[in-house]
């Protein structure tokens, strides 16, 4: 089988910053392409938190294996350059705010103008058309604009953000996605294209259970916690352990069987209270609180074991200690510990996108800010070390 | 600019169930694959929540402009038009449980021995190797496993979910991702691919900001609601306004100043509790509760309105029924009113796989069960209107 870098070939600039761009430049990257990584002359806000020699651990999780440059673009001479650069690029990546580089006289039409091949790939907050299109999004913002905060939490608590920064993943996957899907068509065509990521379009499927009872009740119900969004199905949450939590679903009655079987009270499958769907949606409370009594006597870690033997779709709920330790993603190869300059041994992740039977790419450490500006621009440009000094002493790199 | 349909000529039988496989074969198929949804003669669970006659509003989001047939690949038959209908596409998407397909010597080895070009495009729980290779998952116990919950609720409260299926639509963007990726690929080679797409390794990069904070302090901190992970940057919170809620972010000093100006209180930017980032972040229930005082005596769109005036990131918290009336998204082409039949009008999304300039594909009616079956196999297999007959009275299609 064929090993797994697909982008072989595929030269990529990545005006990436923090999330969003930089995670769909590590895709890239993992797949294969040459990614160069273009910050500003002090470095991108992520890669130090404000201290240009140092990394931060965000940063070392998305930036491994791409060639760092720096560019002022603020400057003429910088958007001269940048204007060399596309011409030997198939990719340029930036979530910046909608229009900056436009501004500059180096947006998508100018840059396309100069390489037809070129792939310009912009994610913003709202997308680039449309009454919001300049607003500014960032995930929490987003989070609540589409919905996601109104349907996390409980009812009688606040709207509440998922923890996490789905918003900014969602779309850094999404705008991967959308280049390969145009790579593909350049194949055909021989033409590039303009990418127009919204995050707040790349979120909204997300909300599709309670789309659709809402659109049967015409009415939004209550935020059910960790219970199934339209409270339709049970057992559907999470019980306390005796060292922490699981979460535990049942879909078919076999599954219900398998547990009733696993808490070792076969004759509960057929409680009257319990003995269909509807009845254990109707008995939730019930149902719900004889499940606690037993997990509640047990650790997470033998409920998930005697779960997963009885075939009862379960987990536990890991802590970031856990995760990052798991024994499941280190041996798939999906989490390695790395030694990164200034933060020690750490967890890196691999690219999710993964072909059977093959490693992916062990995770890289960082680059160092501008460490290939030499490099690159004498490649490409053909310019000589004084002239990099030049632009160096300029601020122009 | 070359219209968004870069994949076209492209053709898929998608297996999808329920939210992963099906959003992949969703994406598919507004990028200008034909794609074809093969269902058990039952019809997938999702199409009408029981009722093969009608459809769900899941299910219409979905599964639009795909075309649809039914194969019982519990049958023998069945299986053999599977070996002859791989032999006609490019792409088979599957979110079956792990190793489904193989146990009816149907599985990526047999199918790719059959035709070397197919990207057989899989997605599961865990992934197809490492210890938890044969579990299942679905999207509430991944986010148990995934750390999700652990970062998501208040300090005070359990553990929470995220309310939105995030991990199901993770799993389906990269696996469309990974489809792509191998299309390119296949340009170059000729070969198709075996894609093992994990739900768990596509969730865990949305931990970033949580794992940063995780390896400066070696230990996990507080749910922090809907705060900054690590409590390191304020204003960052959700408000109450007068008629609900409103999410509000300030980054730099500039963000800071902005906020302050809008809320007609220009000198509480030198206020010394909060003139720079690091006594904002110290002062924060102060801070929140000064913020609040004045958006509590505002309705949210009135803030949003001018927080944006302002250069301020916000957004209000919308519910379900503001979202799918969003004036944004339907002015940009991202949400369409539709009439379903059995649904009447209602809301479906178009593709976040957007091209600047140019429209996407509109949304389209779901297709009945098996309705392009007789269609289908006669096209690729030259079956007769009788032969297709005879595989229906058997119950194979």
């Amino acid at each position: 089988m064929a090993v797994a870098q697909p982008l072989a070939g595929v030269t990529v600039l990545d005006f990436g910053q923090v999330y969003n761009g930089p995670y769909c430049g590590f895709l890239l990257a993992q797949a294969g392409a040459r990614v160069i990584k273009v910050e500003s002359p002090k470095g991108e806000t992520l890669r130090g938190r404000g201290d240009p020699n140092s990394v931060s651990q965000p940063f070392a999780m998305l930036n491994g294996g791409k060639e760092c440059i720096t560019l002022n673009i603020k400057s003429e001479q910088g958007q001269q350059l940048l204007k060399q650069l596309v011409m030997h690029v198939d990719v340029l990546v930036e979530n910046f705010s909608p229009g900056t580089l436009a501004e500059y006289g180096i947006g998508s039409e100018d840059l396309r103008a100069l390489n037809p091949r070129l792939i310009y790939a912009a994610s913003t907050g709202y997308g680039s058309s449309g009454p919001h299109r300049d607003y500014l999004g960032m995930d929490i913002t987003l989070q609540a604009m589409s919905g996601i905060m109104s349907v996390t939490g409980v009812d009688d608590g606040p709207p509440m953000k998922a923890g996490v920064a789905l918003c900014d993943f969602l779309g850094g996957v999404h705008l991967y996605a959308g280049i390969t899907s145009a790579l593909y068509q350049r194949e055909q065509t021989g033409l590039g294209a303009v990418l127009d990521i919204s995050m707040q379009d790349c979120v909204f499927p997300t909300l599709t259970t309670q789309l659709g009872a809402f659109f049967a009740s015409g009415k939004q119900g209550p935020r059910t916690g960790n219970r199934q969004a339209g409270l339709s199905t049970a057992p559907y949450n999470v019980y306390r352990a005796r060292d922490g939590h699981v979460a535990m679903i049942c879909i078919r009655e076999g599954h219900w069987r398998n547990l009733c079987a696993a808490m070792q009270q076969p004759d509960l499958a057929a409680d009257p209270r319990f003995a269909k769907a509807s009845l254990r949606t109707k008995n939730m409370d019930e149902l719900d609180a004889t499940i606690e009594a037993w997990t509640c006597q047990h650790d997470k870690a033998e409920i998930f074991a005697v779960a997963q033997r009885h075939g009862v779709i379960c987990a536990p709920v890991q802590d970031l200690h856990d995760v990052v330790n798991d024994q499941h993603l280190h041996a798939r190869g999906s989490l390695h510990w790395h030694e990164q300059e200034s933060l020690g041994n750490t967890v890196l992740f691999s690219t999710p996108l993964r072909f059977k039977d093959s490693e992916p790419p062990p995770p890289q450490s960082v680059a160092g800010l501008g460490a290939h500006s030499a490099e690159v621009l004498a490649e490409f440009l053909n310019l000589s070390a004084p002239d990099v000094d030049k632009l160096r002493a300029a601020g122009t790199i």
